[in-house]
């Protein structure tokens, strides 16, 4: 099965420097792949090997570019050759089977709600990235896009998600896990409530609550949350291993003695790190859409860059959108009798 | 200066075992201050040195003991002799500066404030911990008492945050921040915008928006949330810390020449566990009372334990309640004029 995955060149801290070699690279790697490079092609074109194209990889001039602190507003208005844009379009005409950019995120979530438009039965695109836990990993939604949720929005973002593990994990029946707090007798606030009676409701495998330190021990296939509690819980489980990582450093860094045990340390400790990399976890999926749009980090060197093209990549061979579309489907039946009724 | 300070011996996971012998290490350290050690007498006793109690060290009976997992409402209705609630009717009373149970969360909540009554102007109490950063240490509020929050309440919170950084760390203008999230133009839901908008308007140091990762890198000196993305956020920091620090112990462990290594680093990685051990945060205020109320994890140990009696002794040494209530009396002010018309 060859995938085709539309590559937004100049989206990025990076931009084509980053991207363009990192297409490069996942190509060899993906013998059953071919990509489409979107962008300022003067600018892409020195990237490549040779400054070659070939039957796997090809060129998409865009003539526009969209800024990373521009409005979500304004680039969907102004910026209608945009290579974000065109790589879109790319999969809405069914030339691509998925598209990634490391571009803004709000004109992300705009433009691919814009073109691709929502699934049958999903208000609200969801961010979905894949997160590592003590002895796999698991998948959490959302992540930003959604700051103020409706529990139907929460019983949305369980299914999605499921689907999502489904495809990916391969697994029978996902468990979804509702992110709520522990404390007292009131738990969780009046949405976090009523999504859960919407879950058990479902037919969905819903383990019940999961608190914070639950997402990393893994408790759940699939944590769900609005878009501000994820975002935040997600920041700040990323500033406590900035903060672990860079005391390890010190500690090491103390004296001369210390500096002996990190050259001994070294191996293990960096075993750990490549391990724990964030990077390997690059590319979250915006899940909802008609089609695949997945989300890189802005920050994102070559390696992470390759891993959220590999995200974009297997989501599409595992059919992520067709999963989450049948499913909408079985719980949104629209029968046509013979009689021409519902 | 004699702080008195009470302590519910009976809470928590392991009850008097560990509570009175981290109280007796505790009076030893601190000269300057006396404990009343709340509880089962019969229970108490023998964990004393000698069984004596001394000039800085009394015994109050009290006959029942909240449960773990009791209902806070039963608790308040049906326990008005329990260790909690006799320790902290000893500071209404004044017969002490301070009270501290690692009982459950929901009981001392509701307890203390039936107990010690709200301060004017502040509708809800928080639970107000002190977190761990890059370079030092920040006040994070709410961590789990209110789980659906008005904007007026997130200020409520800020100036508490800030009396009581000013209180315990000196500081005279206290930075405030307001947990956020930092995606796309739309910036926080509905309540936190209108949260910004209080705080700009306050005569507090607020500094704007703190995204998850800021809290540990120290961005503000207070940083201000409700209770429900407090807690998310905590314990998701907590659950990463777990995933890293088991993790390393396995690099460590996988053959003969990791734990070679892990000989020579241990020095280095067990003082870092030192540095960094949550053991030493424990120990969270509940602001917003007419008294001081402190709640220790239940699981705490005798060196936490510990950690939590002189959050509480120094809490009192330095008038945080007293500097809550001045702040909000000059907020609030209710001059009375020569007409007697305010």
């Amino acid at each position: 099965m060859n995938i085709r995955v539309a590559i937004d060149c100049m989206g990025g801290d990076h931009g084509p420097s980053v991207t363009v070699p990192a297409a490069c690279t996942f190509l060899e790697q993906h013998r059953e792949a071919s990509l489409i490079l979107v962008g300022l092609e003067e600018q892409i074109r020195p990237h490549l090997p040779g400054g070659r194209e070939s039957d796997r990889l090809r060129i998409v001039h865009a003539t526009q570019v969209v800024e990373m602190h521009e409005a979500p507003a304004l680039a969907l208005k102004n910026k209608k050759d945009s290579s974000m844009r065109v790589a879109l379009n790319l999969v809405k005409e069914g030339e691509a089977d998925a598209s990634v950019s490391a571009g803004n995120t709000g004109a992300l979530m705009a433009t691919s709600r814009f073109v691709l438009k929502m699934l049958p039965g999903i208000d609200r695109p969801a961010i979905c990235p894949q997160l590592p836990t003590f002895h796999g990993h698991t998948y959490m939604l959302d992540l930003g896009a959604n700051v103020d949720c409706l529990p139907e929005h929460l019983l949305q973002f369980g299914i999605m998600g499921a689907m999502m593990a489904a495809a990916l994990d391969h697994k029978d029946n996902p468990s979804v896990g509702l992110l709520n707090i522990g404390e007292e007798d009131i738990k969780g606030n009046e949405v976090v409530k009523a999504a859960a009676e919407l879950l058990a409701a479902s037919d969905l495998n819903f383990i019940g609550n999961v608190e914070g330190d639950g997402i990393f021990k893994g408790e759940a296939d699939v944590v769900v949350c609005d878009g501000f509690v994820g975002n935040v819980a997600l920041k700040a489980a990323e500033g406590v291993a900035q903060m672990l990582g860079r005391g390890i450093k010190e500690e090491f860094g103390r004296n001369l003695l210390t500096k002996l045990a990190a050259v001994i340390a070294w191996p293990v400790l960096s075993h750990f790190k490549r391990r724990i990399d964030h990077r390997q976890y690059n590319g979250a999926l915006l899940l909802g859409l008609r089609g695949i749009s997945v989300k890189s980090h802005g920050s994102a060197d070559r390696f992470a860059f390759g891993k959220a093209v590999e995200r974009a990549y297997e989501a599409a061979s595992n059919r992520v959108v067709e999963r989450i579309a049948q499913r909408m489907a079985s719980m949104h039946p629209q029968p046509v009798t013979d009689e021409g009724t519902p």
